[in-house]
């Protein structure tokens, strides 16, 4: 349950930075800036106070709501002057505590920055703003394609200022590439309030491939999506037996290409014995159906009891070394050891349930999953970010030269260190 | 010819900065850093001195050859130590003077520095040091593979600090993303030492169509690689009279459905007119010719005259009136305006050629070539970067917050300013 886990009981083990609390003052000038959307009331309030995981939560008595970037840059001057803490907020979605205040930082929400400013139909991609996760259009337009890599974002540094570098062209080579500090920065060096994202046409033809394998390694050589252990039971008739299954997409711009391409390759699996049962979708429902078996593997986790969840980068061949070496370290006192991923990624969603939050249990964790991910060269976050909850652990997959010029940034570019406290980097010795 | 060039003979209109004048003593300590390959040989000095347009000429008397990331942390240690400027120099194959001393910098070569460290067969790629553009095994490997951008490089810092961030995984998200900030600063923030590519795997098939138009504004909206307009003759027999042409490379799994793909497509622009002659080839070497077509451009340029050179990133429908109207702007002072580039990019390599470097041209190209860019909201280097040609002119695609920022940053990673200086970022008030 959201109060068993060790970070909503035990705190963050340091005290709040002396940053300012919010004052009247600072009420009234909030309201001049974003007029009718100063939200104190503890309801609204809560909802921006507890990640979805319900594992983290703050005490903000302030929620800021603007839908401009000129409204922003117009607050964190403001919260700058006043040396308030600010908690950049989009969609409230993250795995790792990052977009939920730790104390009293002033929520500043992205969520009524949901438009898409424009489009276009060629070689460009849709500028939106960041109200990232909000049931918005721009979400709407961008989910339906397959999104690449931002272009350009538009963002407000610690003191206001505005860096606009939007713009919606394939190249460009004219100086540092400042966005990229900014993007993956979890807003602890800017806000971004608007970006330009480059979206191939959506493709014309979508296959889905479902199959059950008794051998994930060889599948690894020559699929590339994502291998599930299923160990809490079928979800569906669609479930079978087998110990590992592999979903796999192709999409392009002829059903008939890409049949015979997937058809040759489940004709080669079946006949070598790597896949011993599955199914194909190219219907619409059948497609979504079989992703719902990926996309709701979380909420089954959460139901099995108390979830440790780690998002690790590994040597595709010793993704799954992990999950069974686990296995036998826990015992009796997990409930499953479970891990999916992103087979050709080299991503392992590594997951541990047990009936309750249990300091034995985390204490066999960690650091021994990091000390494991660490002696291989991995990532101690492939997808996640580092947030709140893994801030700790940047120094098992990066130098300390790496976080020391981190920490100048951070300086650097927020001085006062307003900017989502409590993140990303370590605490400073 | 190389002496008419507006650099080698005015200059930068600035002097030398103060950095230290090398010493016997310096070359001493060199000579214990990289025994041998400390080179003062004013012959074999020249080729690094001058860049391979031949039009921006420096006058080192040094150049270090190193061969592993230890000897180039020792050789930054030492001229940071003595307040030596230097001049990273990979191939020298640049186009904006970046790759060349001004004055005296000590000529950091890394054509040494040319092996696959490590080349893993599935979901990574090969890891090699940066000899870029030396005849080596390292480029050979990574010129046969579509090689994409750098998933990680390894550097070192003005200082000689390593930061090595080198692996093969292909998600990290912890913590900024630093080596973006490193890639593409043409070596003033630090030298790249060793880079990891991630290479899909060569394509079975490929096919390249070499079509003559009418009309380049409609191609544009279906073709996504380049587009020629050939005005000082024709190279082969492949040209024919077309006003532009267009190559297409397609590349996949199975060439017949690559074939049939790239036919109904060329039934399609034959058909409508947009396309009046072409041909196509699947042939290796009848694609090698193709390709030398547009391979060959600069060089054809090159003997035409002087040749004033442009890099221009401008939204799609644009992309070719500057040529055009520059036609008219220029009259008979221009031998030949050239536009050609990537249709799907949005990007114009635009070349103005005239019989000697004329003041009264250059004047007339600029600032109106970057004032019109600057309008359209557009880039002026989008592929070659700064360098020392177009430092000046960065102003013109990015706003003063954001080369204050990038001042910022130069200050805090290289705060004597030793690494490649007079390039990249404007010269300070």
């Amino acid at each position: 349950g959201p109060s068993g886990g060790p970070f909503s009981r035990h705190g963050i083990g340091r005290g709040r930075l002396p940053f300012s609390v919010v004052s009247g003052e600072d009420l009234a000038a909030f309201e001049r800036i974003v007029p009718g959307r100063v939200i104190t009331d503890p309801e609204v309030l809560e909802a921006s106070n507890v990640d979805w995981l319900r594992m983290v939560r703050g005490s903000s008595v302030l929620l800021l709501r603007p839908r401009t970037t000129e409204e922003v840059s117009h607050i964190l001057r403001h919260c700058h002057e006043r040396n308030l803490a600010v908690n950049p907020q989009g969609g409230n979605t993250g795995m790792v505590g990052g977009s939920v205040p730790v104390f009293d930082e002033v929520i500043l929400s992205t969520a009524l920055m949901n438009q898409v400013i424009s489009f276009h139909d060629m070689s460009d991609g849709p500028v939106c703003p960041c109200g990232c996760g909000a049931p918005s259009e721009a979400q709407a337009s961008v989910q339906t394609l397959p999104a690449q890599r931002p272009q350009w974002p538009q963002w407000v540094l610690a003191d206001g200022m505005v860096l606009n570098c939007l713009s919606t062209l394939r190249k460009d080579n004219t100086g540092y590439d400042l966005k990229q500090l900014f993007i993956g920065s979890e807003g602890t060096l800017g806000v971004i309030t608007a970006v330009s994202i480059l979206c191939p046409p959506k493709p014309r033809a979508v296959s889905v491939a479902f199959l059950g394998s008794l051998c994930w390694k060889m599948l690894g050589e020559i699929v590339s999506f994502l291998v599930c252990s299923l160990l809490w039971g079928n979800q569906s008739r669609l479930w079978g037996q087998s110990p590992f299954y592999v979903l796999i997409e192709t999409s392009g711009s002829r059903a008939g290409h890409d049949a015979e391409k997937l058809n040759d390759f489940l004709e080669q699996v079946l006949s070598s014995g790597l896949v011993t049962d599955g199914t194909v979708a190219t219907d619409h429902l059948k497609v979504k159906a079989l992703w719902a078996l990926r996309e709701r593997i979380s909420e089954a986790l959460s139901r099995d009891g108390y979830v440790y969840k780690y998002d690790l980068s590994l040597p595709t061949e010793r993704l799954y070394d992990l999950v069974t070496d686990l296995r036998v370290r826990l015992g009796p006192r997990a409930k499953h050891v479970v891990g999916y991923g992103h087979l050709g990624d080299g991503n392992l969603h590594l997951n541990v349930t047990s009936e309750a939050f249990s300091p034995s249990v985390l204490g066999t964790l960690e650091p021994y999953v990091y000390e494991w991910t660490a002696e291989q060269r991995g990532s101690v976050s492939a997808e996640h970010g580092l947030g709140f909850k893994k801030r700790g652990v940047l120094g098992y997959s990066k130098p300390p030269e790496a976080l020391r010029l981190m920490q100048q940034l951070k300086a650097l570019l927020d001085p006062k260190g307003i900017l989502n406290p409590y993140k990303t980097l370590p605490a400073q010795a």
